[in-house]
C-alpha cells in the first residue's frame, strides 16, 4: 500500500476543485452530508447498486472501464425511471490505495459522469475487499416517472439497442465459448462499458406505460414488470433474435427462423436471458408506436418492438407460426447463480 | 448457503408490506428507483457510509447490533447537518443468505429506523465478502444545514454525550487493555450500538455555527471543522477528561487534573482520539450558550463546553494553568491505521 491517507486520497482523485456543479447541487464533497435542492416540484429518483470483485467484474479488470461500469449500471436505473441525473455518491472499499488504479478508475468514472452532467457529491472510502457502491439521484416531474407497475394488456413490448453481447463476452472470457478476436472485443465493450439509455428514458416519459433496465436478462427483467403490473406477455422469437448485435458472430443465426438451428437457439438464449446489457425493456400502448419511434430517433437509440402484453400471466416465446418456443431462459440471480 | 434467491430474500426480510411510509416517500422498494418528494422548499441532505467486516466490525458481531450500527453511523451524519431523516437505501454483500443472520440484522436495522421514522426505500443485495453500504436522506430548510465551514474565532466548542468508551471497548476486545466485565459491557454497548444525535442536531439549527460527528476521534473530526473554517481551537483538558463516561473505569482519572497521572493521560487519550462514539462536536457563538443548553435539554442530550475557537490555526490542549498538554492524539484513518 502506498502511504496515501483516506482524506488525501479523496482530495487527490475525487474532489475536482473548480469543476462546475449543477445548480441543484448546493454542497458537494467535504462535509458530513451533501446538500441537493431538486428543481421546485420535482420528485427525486434514487437507486443504489453494489459491485463486488469476482462477482460483477474480474479482479484484474481495467480500472477505467470499472469506473465507467459502476456508474453506468446506476444511471441505467435512472434511465428506466425516465429521470434526469443530478448527482451520485460513491462508497469504495479498496485493498490498497494504488495511485495508478485510482487515477484510471476516477478517469473512467468521471468521463461518464460528465457526459450525463452527474457530479460526484459525496461518499466514503475504506480498506477492504474491492467493492463499489454507488447511489445515484435524479429528478422527474411528479407522476411521470416510468414504473414497473403500469403495463396493460394490449400494450406493445419494446427493447432498446441490442441484447446478448454482454453475456456472450462473459461466456467467451470464461472459456465457455470461443469467439473471433474482433467479435470478442466488440462484445466485451458491451460487457465492460455499457451505455445507460438515459436520454431514451427521459424521451419516453408520458409515452411508455412501464419500463425496467435489462441487468439480469430480458425475460427476468420483463418479468418484474409483468409481476408488478399483474399481466403476461408474448415475445416474438423471430423479432427477438434480431436483437443479437451485428457485432456478435451471429450471421448463421439470422435469416428465416428455425427453432431446430443450434445457432439460432443459442442466439435466442443470449437475447432472452443474457444479463448485463443495460438496455431498456418497456411497454407502450399501440397508439404510441409512432411516438416511441420518435423518442428513439430523438435520443439516437434504436428501439425494436418484440411482443405484446397479455391479460393472462406468464411469458410465451412464439415462433412465427404462433407455436411456443421452449428453452431454459433462467435469469441471473445473485444468490442462486 | 440456503436456497433463498435474491428477490425472495429482499421480500422476506426487507420489504415490510403495510408498514406506513412518510408522505415524502412516493415509492419505496420494488422498482428501478425509489421516489422521494421532499417537503416543498426543503433541501435534501445525503450521506453514504460503507462498513466492512474485519475493519468496522468483527466478523462474528451480533447481527442485530450490526444492523443498528450500520444505520446509526449514517443517521449520525444527518444529525451533524441538523437534517430530519426521510429514508435510506441499503446495499448488502453477503457470503451466504443465512435466514437467522438476516432476521436478526433486519430487526436491529428496523428498530433504529422506526425510532427515527426513516424507512428503507431501496437497495441491492449480492453475494460477496460481508459489506454494508447505507445511503441516508434527510431534509433541512435552505441555508440552515449545519456545515463544517462556519466556525468563527471566539465561538465555544461543545461536545454531546460522552467520549472514549467505544475506543476503550475496542481496546479491551482486542486485549490491548483489561476491563471489569460490567465496564466492558457498558462500553461495548457504546461501540456496537451508538446513539445518533438526530434530535440534538435539529435543535441546534440556527444556534450552532458548525458541526461534525465524532467518528474518527474528537480532535480529528474537530480538525475537519477547523480546516474548512480556517480557524484553530483550544481544548480545556480538565473539561475534556470529564467526558469519559461514568461507565468507564475512570474513577482514578477524575478529580484534580494532573498530567503526570497515567490514568488521566489514558482517559484524555480516549476522549481526544478515540473513534466510533458518534457524538456531535459543534461550535456556537458565546451568546448562544443558554440556547445550546436548552437544545441539549430539549433533546435529552447532555452537552458540554470544552473549549473555544481561535483565529490562529491548530489545536492546543491546555491544562488548567494554561500550559499545553502533549500527547499522541492521532485520529483514525482507514488507509493509514
Amino acid at each position: 500500500m502506498s502511504n496515501v491517507g483516506e482524506f488525501e486520497l479523496i482530495a487527490r482523485y475525487f474532489e475536482r476543485a473548480g469543476h462546475p456543479l449543477p445548480t441543484q447541487v448546493v454542497l458537494g464533497i467535504g462535509d458530513d452530508c451533501a446538500l441537493l435542492q431538486p428543481t421546485p416540484g420535482m420528485q427525486l429518483a434514487i437507486s443504489s447498486d453494489m459491485l463486488v470483485s469476482g462477482r460483477h467484474f474480474f479482479a484484474d479488470v481495467d480500472p477505467a472501464t470499472l469506473g465507467h461500469k459502476a456508474l453506468a449500471v446506476n444511471l441505467s436505473d435512472l434511465a428506466a425511471c425516465g429521470a434526469t441525473p443530478l448527482g451520485f455518491t460513491l462508497a469504495l472499499s479498496l485493498p490498497a490505495a494504488d495511485p495508478a488504479w485510482l487515477q484510471a478508475f476516477s478517469q473512467g468514472l468521471f468521463a461518464l459522469a460528465d457526459r450525463h452532467h452527474c457530479p460526484l457529491v459525496g461518499g466514503d472510502t475504506t480498506q477492504g475487499p474491492l467493492n463499489l457502491c454507488i447511489t445515484v439521484f435524479g429528478e422527474t416531474p411528479p407522476g411521470q416517472a416510468l414504473l414497473r407497475s403500469d403495463a396493460r394488456a394490449g400494450d406493445d413490448v419494446w427493447v432498446s439497442g441490442t441484447l446478448g453481447d454482454a453475456a456472450l463476452a462473459l461466456d467467451a472470457l470464461l472459456s465457455r465459448t470461443a469467439l473471433p478476436a474482433a467479435t470478442l472485443a466488440a462484445a466485451r465493450q458491451r460487457l465492460e462499458q455499457p451505455t445507460p439509455r438515459v436520454a431514451l428514458g427521459q424521451a419516453l416519459r408520458g409515452i411508455a406505460s412501464a419500463a425496467a433496465d435489462v441487468s439480469d436478462g430480458l425475460l427476468g427483467d420483463l418479468g418484474h414488470i409483468l409481476k408488478r403490473s399483474g399481466v403476461g406477455a408474448e415475445i416474438d422469437a423471430a423479432l427477438a433474435i434480431e436483437l443479437i448485435a451485428a457485432s456478435a458472430d451471429s450471421t448463421s443465426a439470422r435469416g428465416s427462423f428455425d427453432t431446430a438451428s443450434p445457432a439460432q437457439a443459442a442466439a435466442l438464449r443470449y437475447v432472452l436471458s443474457g444479463g448485463d446489457d443495460y438496455e431498456l425493456v418497456f411497454t407502450a400502448p399501440a397508439h404510441q408506436r409512432e411516438a416511441v419511434l420518435q423518442a428513439g430517433a430523438g435520443s439516437n437509440t434504436p428501439v425494436t418492438r418484440i411482443g405484446r402484453i397479455t391479460a393472462a400471466a406468464g411469458v410465451q416465446v412464439l415462433a412465427p407460426d404462433g407455436t411456443p418456443v421452449r428453452g431454459d431462459w433462467t435469469s441471473f440471480d445473485h444468490f442462486k447463480a
